[in-house]
């Protein structure tokens, strides 16, 4: 396998990682900001991240609280760049709501 | 039902939530800070929590440290202080590592 | 504390953790009784735990399956009937999804 | 990208789904084979899996189970086989236990 291989696959593992860590993970709007940093953070710790950025969605949330005021982070709400790196390989990754397919989309990005 | 029995139901239900749903979250020493304050600040949303502390104990962290240089969060680095307010009760239940037991404990303070 | 406020403190642990550990898990209509059964299987070895019974409901899966053919595991899905027996008392809660809220509603049936 | 580069991505997502998803699920030596059994259902139902194969070291539980007669799933005991077909492409990946490293690696077999 080359590098580049690898990195896809080291990519890959985070982007699963991330979603079914989180998925699930009770917030209001107001918690919207800790909750996308501790995601960060936590998959910026494993091997070979070299950068994330996590953004989730205030609409998407907005649209989901409950009577009891608060929302389940959910796939479609996740906005998340990941670049990984790996010997000389470098793949920025993407994980983005597709509103046609209805589906929380994980793909390359180059 | 009365008020206290209802509350202490609703406070099984937050400790055992927060322990399912971050137990597996990667992180160092130097996330444990956004790591507490996401999961006080997400349990904190569901209904009928009126306080919640959460320590994450470095100790244990990092002897869990793994040779790229991360743990995963386990019950046992987990220190949680939860109020429960339903009606006219107001409960205090706790989560904490019992070194004789080995386990997680989670039991009712008063 | 008395045992029935002990037993009703366990039966809420044990709902959050079925919740907060397993939704969020793929499955489609074939592996539904592979999923029930796991899920019975896992909580019904917790401290505490006398039965168990999870259904998991085919017209909300088969209404979230995706382009792709599957669903994920969501509250409003889950049935589940939970007898916990503590001391001298023994308690039946329920979760079970509330149309009119719109919400997967935890309760005490007795 | 190739189709060679887009199986071992979606290799990965699938590892780290699994892991995340499933890590934290209480169990003892009599509900390892209908866990595996959910495990095995669960991922199977996700894009471009072909085959997979999921099994759970009775040693490593026998190992972990606490006072209360029960353990918690945890990365070590895991053992998974997963074929992804992505175009022309098939890729075998591998989650095992490192017992140098004491890490649950991930890896490209083929």
């Amino acid at each position: 396998m080359n590098d580049r291989e690898q990195a896809l696959f080291e990519a890959g593992i985070k982007l699963g990682a991330l979603y079914h860590q989180y998925v699930g993970a009770p917030l209001n709007l107001a918690t919207i900001a800790p909750m996308e940093n501790a995601i960060q953070k936590s998959i910026g710790v494993q091997p070979y991240v070299e950068d994330i950025r996590v953004r989730i969605d205030p609409d998407r949330v907005s649209a989901k609280i409950n009577k009891f005021g608060y929302a389940e982070l959910e796939g479609s709400m996740l906005n998340v760049e990941l670049v990984v790196a790996y010997g000389r390989a470098k793949v920025l990754v993407k994980m983005q709501y597709d509103e046609d397919a209805e589906y929380p989309l994980m793909f390359i990005e180059r």
